[in-house]
């Protein structure tokens, strides 16, 4: 095999390509066309070798073959990250429409409604562990397989593919992200992450890149935390933050019964290798995502530069009051409960919009519940998000300054204006999960604002911005144990978590390109 | 017999007193000692034959007799009530002790959750036409009978007592109340208004009162609406305003499967007489009954009189938003519906406080309901109410006025004042239930006024307040075809539906006597 690597103590053995007769659409068009132009190979006729054409399948795999024979007569021609020059680096392209076609091919598995008239006009139901997660892993583990990559399974069902580089005692530089969605989310989130990495390889093999180090895409388990409920909890106990037997006795949601042990040994995916960050370092991880959110939309941005993640903060506040007849209780003699959650929801909004952070309540409940009662109680979450945990910090001191006086029937930035003064409440806070601000590595966001700047060029630097996730990713858990850093693309309207979720596929053709660019920046300064 | 009644042409017939064994605690111990008093009982000592002494119970049913043999002997003193002067009126008083000790004792039947110490401290849980139900029912049939009424059970199981008066061609005046408690009752709610209507009977009774008419105690079934989710359905039936047949369908709430019809049968109480005022004509209907709100207490009133029904309106309010990830949509690109429900809900508040009116939530549901998202959708119940039909309809223009503004951004009553404005958002509202204000009849209305004042005399005259009730009950319904009025006493901090409902027993006697009383009053001032 050309593919000769010189350093093989590294855990990755080098795995020879089979060209196997089951490879997705698409996989060596540009590949071919790429090196057609740059003379790699030499056609016998002016059409390229290979095409995307589907019809074509049967040559395509041969014509794989006949590439490689070719690079094996001309080694002189291999690119080494750390030899090419930025024109060099930036030619190196993404393939577009090979990447879209891939991305909805793996669709298939786990189809959701049906927003549009396009057959890849639906969203996505791929819970965590389920068969058709099942299905797409296979797609993943043979697809990294016959591009050349070692794959490595861990206890959680974490899935490494490794392509190795000219030296192997060092760890990969990780594209990374997640093919689990939500139960009605869409086929952006998640998933561009793991096809972005995938075409990343394509890119390097189609070029006969060499990389200074093994690179690899990783796909991380159960992201959504929809099916078991614990977000990002695989890449959580890879860092260590989550005992593996927590997640392993994770229980599925209503109804079912399942665990994500039982559910990782069901559909074969429970690795042998020790789900840890030191049974399997990482060099780096890189995120690409879609943003979920509208800032880039907004904004008319192409491409955001995550420096971090937001710190945010859950509580959970009880309003007391007393429950009475709505007919029978006078204005005045009424502690209604939520009347007085109502105060301290528009209350919180008003002090996130004072100290620039964000205060959402998502959850409310209130007893006892009955059109002519007053409730007596009323019970909601609080979710208090900032950049900085300062900020989150401030949040919290004024809440819990504001909040019992608001109850006890104080009048706070003229709450009550215009209201009767009622019998006082009484509020409990408590504080239920607290997620400090991730600060992403400097290496690691410089080289996706360098990748984000060569591939929009000087004219598109307007379209590039640093900007802090609002949303937990698998990120932060790996930002705990190696460089780390995300690239955002704009999603239409900021609506994630969706079936309409959707992303324009210039944008993540833009996104997968500034990916690759990143992971090989990043592996070319190191040492 | 003594009881000769003239006019036996009307549906009920009379009936003879029979002393029979089972009769509830203190049956004539005040009416000995009244009799005693009068000179009607010649004693044989000094101790009166009868007194309210448990073991003495044997001694007492002969004492009836006796009573009534020596009643025999001297009808010039038997008591009409068109004969008698203010003095003789007012000096018919009723038996706190054996009221409550009767109330008390029918309480064993469907005893609620325990509040205090003392053996009665505990509230009530006895549903409609439940064994408990029946139970009390029973004793609610054979107490009237031993004091010499007739029973009448009508196709909802409405129970009427009827004690025949000196003219019986025309229908009986009525106090009525229920039986049947909340889940999660009190000891008072109706329950008092039906011994009130007993203890009646008993002070008529021992003091050989005769009425120019009939009077008798009804008790309505399913008043609360807690078991067959209508409430005041049977009172409605007979009225005229809901169809027998709704009724008896009505299925019993999650998780049964019982109809009322099907509960009548099964504990006997599906009787042959048509549920209707036809069938069943009322001269007044009275109802005694605890206020269920604080005004009483809150002003220091003993007795409240009933003018009539507050309006109500019962509309859903279904605000519609966007729900997208609380960390990644910044405030300005959020629709976000709690947020918007929180403003209408203070808004309600307000324009009631304006108006004079109440405005209640007791029912809020939101979409989908996670901590991390922003909900898009809610749904709450808004309950409007007022005195007069046309101020509930003022607050019904306003609402439907301002929801839709406030939901698109617009600023009223400076509600978004510190705000983030966010995106537009939309309102629909519908009206689901109306229940127009029920005026009182200014016959029974001055009957419980001056019934009030006789009973509180000159000095109590700033313990009495006309009010308007502010929840229905079956006078509401009792009110379309006869004339009718309430009785209010104050109950401990206004709470009702509650296990920990309490009304002093001074004001239990207070309500009871005013009852009886008005009762009185309008009998004999009938033509
Ligand atoms: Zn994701
Ligand atoms: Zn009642």
């Amino acid at each position: 095999m050309a593919w000769a690597f010189p350093n093989l103590g590294f855990r990755f053995a080098l795995q020879r390509i089979v060209a196997k007769r089951r490879v997705s659409p698409s996989l060596t068009a540009a590949g071919a066309r790429v090196a057609a132009r740059r003379g790699i190979l030499t056609c016998t006729n002016k059409r390229p070798l290979i095409c995307g054409d589907r019809q074509q399948q049967g040559l395509r795999n041969d014509a794989v073959v006949l590439q490689k024979k070719a690079f094996l007569g001309s080694q002189i021609r291999r690119l080494h990250t750390k030899e090419m020059n930025e024109e060099q680096l930036s030619s190196l392209k993404v393939d577009q429409k090979r990447l879209m076609e891939d991305l909805h091919y793996t669709c298939q598995w786990g189809t959701g409604e049906k927003w549009g008239e396009a057959p890849t006009e639906t969203g996505m139901a791929r819970l965590a562990l389920s068969d058709t997660d099942k299905q797409a892993r296979d797609w993943f583990v043979e697809t990294a397989k016959e591009l050349g990559c070692n794959v490595t399974v861990d206890a959680m069902g974490n899935t490494f593919a490794v392509r190795p580089g000219l030296n192997n005692d060092k760890p990969p530089t990780f594209a990374g992200s997640h093919l689990d969605t939500q139960p009605t989310g869409g086929r952006y989130d998640g998933i561009l992450g793991i096809h972005a990495g995938i075409e990343m390889l394509k890119v390097l093999n189609d070029n006969w890149v060499e990389t200074q180090f093994p690179v690899g895409v990783v796909n991380w388990t159960n992201e959504e935390g929809a099916r078991f409920p614990m977000s990002m909890s695989a890449s959580g106990v890879w860092a260590g933050s989550i005992p593996l037997e927590v997640a392993h006795n994770l229980r599925e949601v209503h109804p079912g019964t399942a665990t994500m042990a039982s559910e990782l040994s069901r559909i074969s995916y429970l690795g042998n290798t020790p789900c840890s960050y030191t049974a399997m370092p990482m060099a780096a991880h890189f995120e690409l995502h879609i943003e979920q959110g509208p800032l880039l939309e907004i904004t008319n941005k192409k491409i955001g530069v995550v420096k971090g993640v937001q710190a945010y903060k859950w509580l959970t506040v009880k309003v007391r009051g007393r429950d009475t007849h709505t007919g029978t209780t006078d204005l005045k003699s009424r502690a209604d409960a939520l009347l007085t959650a109502s105060k301290l929801i528009l209350h919180s909004h008003k002090l996130a919009t004072a100290n620039g952070a964000l205060a959402s309540t998502g959850i409310l409940n209130l007893k006892p519940g009955s059109t002519n009662t007053v409730p007596g109680e009323v019970t909601f979450s609080l979710d208090i998000r900032a950049s900085k945990d300062e900020t989150v910090a401030k949040m919290i001191d004024l809440v819990e300054r504001d909040f019992p006086k608001i109850a006890a029937g104080e009048d706070i930035g003229a709450l009550n204006e215009g209201c009767t003064p009622g019998l006082p409440l009484t509020v409990s806070i408590t504080h239920d999960f607290d997620s400090p601000a991730t600060y992403f590595h400097q290496r690691c966001i410089e080289a996706v604002n360098e990748a984000a700047h060569a591939t929009l060029g000087p004219d598109g630097k307007s379209l590039v911005m640093e900007m802090t996730s609002g949303a937990g990713h698998d990120s932060v858990y790996a930002s705990k144990r190696c460089p780390t850093s995300m690239i955002f693309v704009p999603c239409r309207d900021g609506v994630s978590h969706n079936p309409a979720e959707f992303t324009k596929e210039e944008d993540c053709a833009l996104g997968a390109q500034v990916l690759l660019q990143s992971v090989l920046r990043f592996d070319r300064q190191r040492e």
